[in-house]
């Protein structure tokens, strides 16, 4: 898993922080997480070949979330994509570009397909081979939803050494990983679990923003291996989280310890503050393994 | 009268060059031309005070024009704008505009106006004490208006040696700069004439950008100080500039030349070129005092 922040700052755009846009990469598929103003340039920025973003996801229809959107279609457009490109994200927004792409006479050459979401329950709304995508249902003060990215691990490991005991040529191996178990010329028909251990746990990576604490999220994400959560306020500003439906440091780091989550990453920091090292020492009074997310960062997991 | 060049490239914006945005300055005036994705970054980048940009002209509803428009709307929000604001487009802008701020759920706390266009005969769309502003129809894939923006001196100038001549009081002097005559106590009329020059000439800038080659604005633009108009290609591309309704760096000057206009800025090149220096010396040949327009070069009329 490789998570690329491209922009970790609210509301405004600015000379030197960007509004929230991230990149998510599992098992070499590439996720885009929100997109406000700006995000194609970051893109660019990095080095992200656009053709192999085939999926957005957009949280909320607050401008710092998906300003950015109709500018990458529009690009993805001039640049002749092909690929099928498939955005998730609030009712609402596909009116919101398709009346742009109207307006300007220009329609994308590739197929453009909307996934909109109204639910207030958590949803799988993306499976393919390798990955699931959930919503996270979040309280803002618009409909928002998180997302939950996770590894499927249907394939157990084979033990070579016991294996080869039975002599049990190779071309039954991806049968065995499947979970059969395999009868020997004998007859003698031995138990997948003998050939086999456990498959790895299935990696996991929740995104959470924006919201206010809310802690009706942790059943969903327990156990994530990395949980991004928003953390616009420092505590002294509470009072500020609470009204406009943001989280403090300190929730966002509560929020990671009841989810039983490996690592958090802390992001959305409102432009108030000069530098961000607070959110760190804040969470970390709650929740040990606390990141700061910033624009340009990778994490690998 | 001074030109700041926010972004001046065309189609995608990128990590160096931002799509079309011009800020446009006369008599303490300050007019926002067009405003592509990034806008407000390259404002924040060159200090622009936010509040002082009341009035916005937004040429077409191209991406590159415009997308960057609802995000400086919502950053004049989160700034607590009070300041009424207009913006005059093509029919369709306040749809689009009222749909996102919609979205969102956040309203603007000051007064936005909508002005939109639709004639396709020049108009006069702003005027002032000292401005006036009038569409320029362009011809390009979509509606398009260029902005004629004239200076009004109405105002005729002293002439302090013939008025200290008759001993006229200066309380009088705003009166004589209005074109009255004079009657002085012992009952001769001065005709205004005699105790003033003619006024200075009314300064005037033309915005033309997207366009074909289109000789029918000529006579709008007649003996224009300063005309930015748009040389998306060179003369080797000159069948791409016909096929996508835009205009070749030699048009721009031909143009120019029958404009009688005393300068000519090029701009809104196609970013396939590795350097622009060859717009200059293609337009050149037809006409001679050319300027690059370039993002963040100002100029000082």
């Amino acid at each position: 898993m490789k998570l690329t922040v491209l922009g970790c700052y609210a509301a405004t755009p600015r000379t030197l922080t960007n509004p929230t846009s991230q990149l998510f990469e599992i098992k070499n598929q590439m996720f885009l997480i929100d997109c406000g103003e700006g995000t194609q340039v970051q893109l660019r920025k990095h080095k992200i070949k656009f053709s192999r973003i085939n999926h957005i996801f957009i949280s909320h229809l607050h401008g710092d979330h998906f300003y950015g959107l109709i500018g990458l279609i529009s690009t993805f457009t001039l640049l002749n994509r092909v690929n099928d490109l498939h955005v998730y994200g609030p009712k609402g927004i596909k009116e919101i570009i398709l009346l742009q792409l109207k307006a300007s006479a220009s329609y994308t050459g590739y197929n453009l397909y909307f996934h909109e979401l109204e639910s207030k329950e958590s949803e799988l709304i993306y499976e393919d081979e390798h990955v699931t995508v959930r919503t996270i249902p979040l309280i803002h003060r618009v409909y928002t939803n998180g997302y939950l990215f996770r590894e499927k691990n249907t394939q157990r490991k084979i033990n070579i050494e016991e294996v080869q005991k039975y002599n049990i040529e190779t071309c039954y191996y991806q049968k065995i990983k499947n979970g059969s178990d395999i009868t020997l010329d004998d007859g003698t028909v031995v138990d997948n679990k003998v050939l086999t251990f456990d498959s790895e746990p299935e990696r996991s990576y929740a995104f959470c923003s924006d919201t206010v604490f809310n802690t009706k999220i942790v059943p969903l994400i327990d156990n994530v291996d990395v949980l991004y959560h928003e953390s616009t306020f420092l505590e002294s500003e509470a009072h500020l989280a609470e009204r406009t439906m943001h989280s403090t440091a300190i929730q966002a780091a509560t929020i990671a310890k009841e989810a039983h989550a490996k690592k958090l990453i802390l992001g959305h920091y409102s432009t108030r503050y000069g530098s961000i090292e607070a959110f760190k020492e804040e969470a970390k009074a709650i929740f040990p393994d606390v990141l700061l997310a910033d624009d340009g960062v990778s994490f690998d997991f």
